[in-house]
């Protein structure tokens, strides 16, 4: 039975909507239990509405860090006292630290593309990436990848709602990284795309193209696979995409999204407790558990 | 390793301060654990100047229920949408129930009293009852007798700020339970107590003395103890107080505090997710990890 809850337990949590589906609470229970960490963290379904008092909550209950997902990640940027330099680039966290009622907000998506990246042996500094989408998560990783050195960042995304978003992306990194070369493409332009990937080292999917039940897609013709080109995915279910799935064929090294959910999770722990997350031993506990 | 906490995940919670020493997290997590409730206790340390606050916390987390405590159950009454017969004759809640966004407060330190009573085989219906104190405790007692159809309620209480109130609960009583007789008294008439003493039933010290690490003080004179006069006592701690242990030699029933506490627990559970609570595994499990 149950003993670690008391009076002194703190409280975490993620804010979003729907958040019911998170794997969130169970990864971090998990961890705080292993590490003897005394906090419990619950997921909230809240709107963007409701977000200055979900930040009143915040303070009340004083939690100690916490989440944001969808719809509520850029709300959340106006409502922190404080951004790391990726979320003020982006404009929206999806982790806030309180620190004695100083607030900062965190956006963590990229750092945890960079380093399932690095666990996959595979450096981003010098490296020239095409990233499809536009996106919060393809934002991340956009900017990430330019502060981490990439050479060349390359964004394609179809001519959409989110089209403005990665003009605007490229215009603020070449303010704060004019080392990195910027440029964004229409995603129909198979020509430019094909050209795109022929030249570059990675390429990444950060769309939702791929993702269950939705459909089995693919936005890169797999004749372009070849075998000294690392194809990632931000989908991670299905762990193996149809893009990885071709990749693997094609021979390239080809990187899941779990990783990068794994990598984001225990970034984000860290600035929580200022420890390593229990990664593996969280890994064998889900697969025994599965 | 902890399964049982996920997205789907409700929170209730204790208000007050303080409240990390509280026992119940620990009793309702059990509870909730052993009944395979999705839900997770915990406690939160708020002010009076909180308290709007925190019920705007209360609705926005869709929190089923929790408690309130010192010094916070005055203005929670004043707070609730709704209030149950005894909390609106007292004035103060210590329980809450959100039933889709209409919060209800209600006492039941009172309620947990008789329970504990008739759980040692003692009815308050036509008895005479003297009541030493005046606080919210001794208060809630005094009212739950009186709805309970007690004959009489003597109340016992020192010329402090209280006695007041002691005379207000007498003047609602008169209007609400016009059949039981209720008097105040001062405490420091020890020839008025000893006759009370003498003519009663039932003696309930529902003040602070005899609290540990406190003193070991009486409030009655243990000459007045008589074989068929029943001596409970409020205070948990110890379980058994200097009254308890005295009104035991004297050959008194003598009943302490711990038994109206988990009484009190039981009702508030199944004022929360409508289940009796399993008391005798709770008591079992306190007594193998004690």
């Amino acid at each position: 039975m149950e003993k670690r809850i008391s009076g002194h337990t703190g409280l975490m949590g993620l804010f979003g909507t729907p958040v019911g589906h998170s794997g969130s609470p169970a990864m971090y229970n998990f961890s705080f239990q292993h590490d003897g960490l005394d906090y419990v963290y619950l997921a909230f379904d809240v709107n963007v509405e409701q977000m200055p008092k979900t930040f009143e909550t915040i303070r009340l209950l004083k939690m100690r860090g916490g989440n944001f997902t969808m719809p509520c990640k850029n709300i959340a940027a106006e409502l922190v006292d404080k951004l790391s330099p990726a979320a003020e680039i982006i404009g929206a966290c999806n982790v806030f630290v309180n620190d004695d009622g100083i607030i900062t907000g965190h956006i963590t998506d990229g750092i945890g593309f960079v380093k399932n990246m690095e666990s996959n042996d595979v450096t981003v500094k010098g490296k020239k990436v095409v990233v499809l989408g536009a996106g919060g998560a393809a934002t991340a990783i956009q900017v990430q990848l330019a502060l981490e050195g990439a050479e060349e960042v390359h964004i394609f995304n179809r001519k959409d709602e989110f089209y403005e978003r990665a003009e605007n992306t490229k215009a603020k990194l070449q303010e704060k990284c004019p080392d990195c070369i910027v440029t964004v493409h229409d995603l129909s332009d198979s020509q430019k795309l094909a050209e795109a990937v022929n030249n570059c080292d990675i390429v990444v999917n950060a769309t939702i193209i791929g993702m269950k039940p939705q459909d089995d897609r693919i936005l890169i013709d797999k004749s372009l696979f070849r075998k000294d080109l690392v194809v990632a995915d931000a989908v991670y279910n299905p762990e193996k995409t149809m893009m990885i799935l071709e990749a693997e064929k094609a021979g390239c090294k080809a990187i899941g999204g779990k990783g990068m959910l794994l990598q984001q999770g225990a970034v984000n722990y860290e600035l929580f407790v200022g420890k390593k997350m229990p990664l593996e031993e969280y890994r064998r506990f889900q697969a025994e558990n599965q």
